[in-house]
């Protein structure tokens, strides 16, 4: 089978999520159902960049990923775009079977059996400032085609005040699941240097707004990646 | 029976290791075995701090973390100083029964029953930049009295190539051990602010570091509550 590949890079480290600081190789699928307004990766997203993913098989990808990290076993990440807009599930299975691991992050509006298979499921629900419209009944499909995983959570990105109380909503419909806010990244642009003061201060918000509030559910966790490399790609 | 309390605060987040982000109170014991040549705190270690540690019953701490949490069950973070040169179980035990969940961190010097009774044991042998010397026989005790608890790790903080290659050897002691690598932190004067941007070279630094060898084992991880707020105490 043929996947749209935007790219595969790395070894790096993952740079948010449950896994923060993880060894790992991602693979970023091209395409996605969403167009959030502050999308950080829309060379994955739009279609005029579509001339540039890559149709690769299965065999291809997984040997692109083998080769990056010397056939050492360790963590594959896949991202997008929405990489549960295609079929993974074979790319999963040739991983598994030389003992690497699957993480996956997506927004959660479109179910997969090879959820399942994933060591790590990443949903990261979409709040206001996105512009776009949370599916719960979609997202409840995620989770229950994920309930083979080894850990199953919810992250959510918070741009303003209006975010912060839709993610204790979002909390609230599924207590269950263990729960990571980021502060939101408003400079995307890969040409342009990021301030680390700012993500600085953008964290140290959210950490105050969190702990005024005595709410101790949520871990809360920076973007790694873009404070030592801003928004370089391939890093 | 009394502690030697050299400050209790928060709720903040935890900034690095294991629970890198999640919400917690410290509680910082005063007095250490060691005398790290880049310790940053120590407010809680050095002797001429002593008049500054408050000493406090088991029901006295627990009372000032219950009020700082508002009551609402968290983790509790016993740090230091060494918080293993105390006896922590009646405190343990008084949070446990409320449902607070607890965390300590402590370079493996002295091993203690209580360390069953904890969450997440994080053991932090300390490499040659430190100026101390690791008595891997006492940390193996360490080890064995933590077998209670729900997750113990291996920290590693690393200002250099020497330190780099020491912790190899760390992790080749105990293979066993989930391990998180932490670049130093050369900056610890409270009165002088941190620049975000050398945390992030030295964050960028160790992770080239380990990816260039191929080293998929370690999670690597910086201190954020540097990056929000410095050396600043009581955050």
């Amino acid at each position: 089978m043929t996947l749209r590949i935007a790219e595969i890079f790395g070894p790096t480290i993952q740079g948010e999520g449950p896994l923060i600081g993880e060894p790992t190789v991602f693979v970023r699928a091209g395409g996605c159902d969403y167009r959030c307004s502050w999308c950080d990766s829309l060379h994955a997203v739009e279609s005029q960049y579509r001339h540039t993913w890559a149709p690769m098989t299965d065999q291809a990808v997984w040997d692109e990923v083998r080769r990056l990290s010397g056939g050492q076993p360790l963590t594959v990440s896949l991202s997008g775009g929405n990489p549960a807009i295609q079929d993974f599930a074979p790319v999963i299975a040739l991983g598994r079977a030389e003992g690497y691991r699957f993480a996956c992050e997506t927004q959660g509006s479109v179910a997969r059996p090879w959820f399942a298979d994933l060591d790590t499921l990443v949903l990261s629900p979409k709040p206001p400032s996105s512009g776009e419209t949370v599916d719960w009944a979609v997202f409840a499909d995620c989770l229950s085609a994920g309930k083979g995983a080894r850990q199953v959570v919810m992250k959510i990105v918070i741009f303003d005040e209006t975010d912060y109380q839709w993610a204790k909503d979002a909390h609230a419909r599924h207590p269950q699941l263990p729960l990571y806010l980021q502060p939101g990244n408003p400079e995307v642009d890969p040409d342009s240097p990021v301030d680390p003061q700012s993500l600085a201060d953008r964290l140290g918000w959210l950490t105050d707004r969190v702990m005024a509030d005595g709410w101790f559910a949520p871990r809360i966790l920076p973007q790694l990646h873009v404070l030592i490399w801003g928004n370089k790609r391939g890093v």
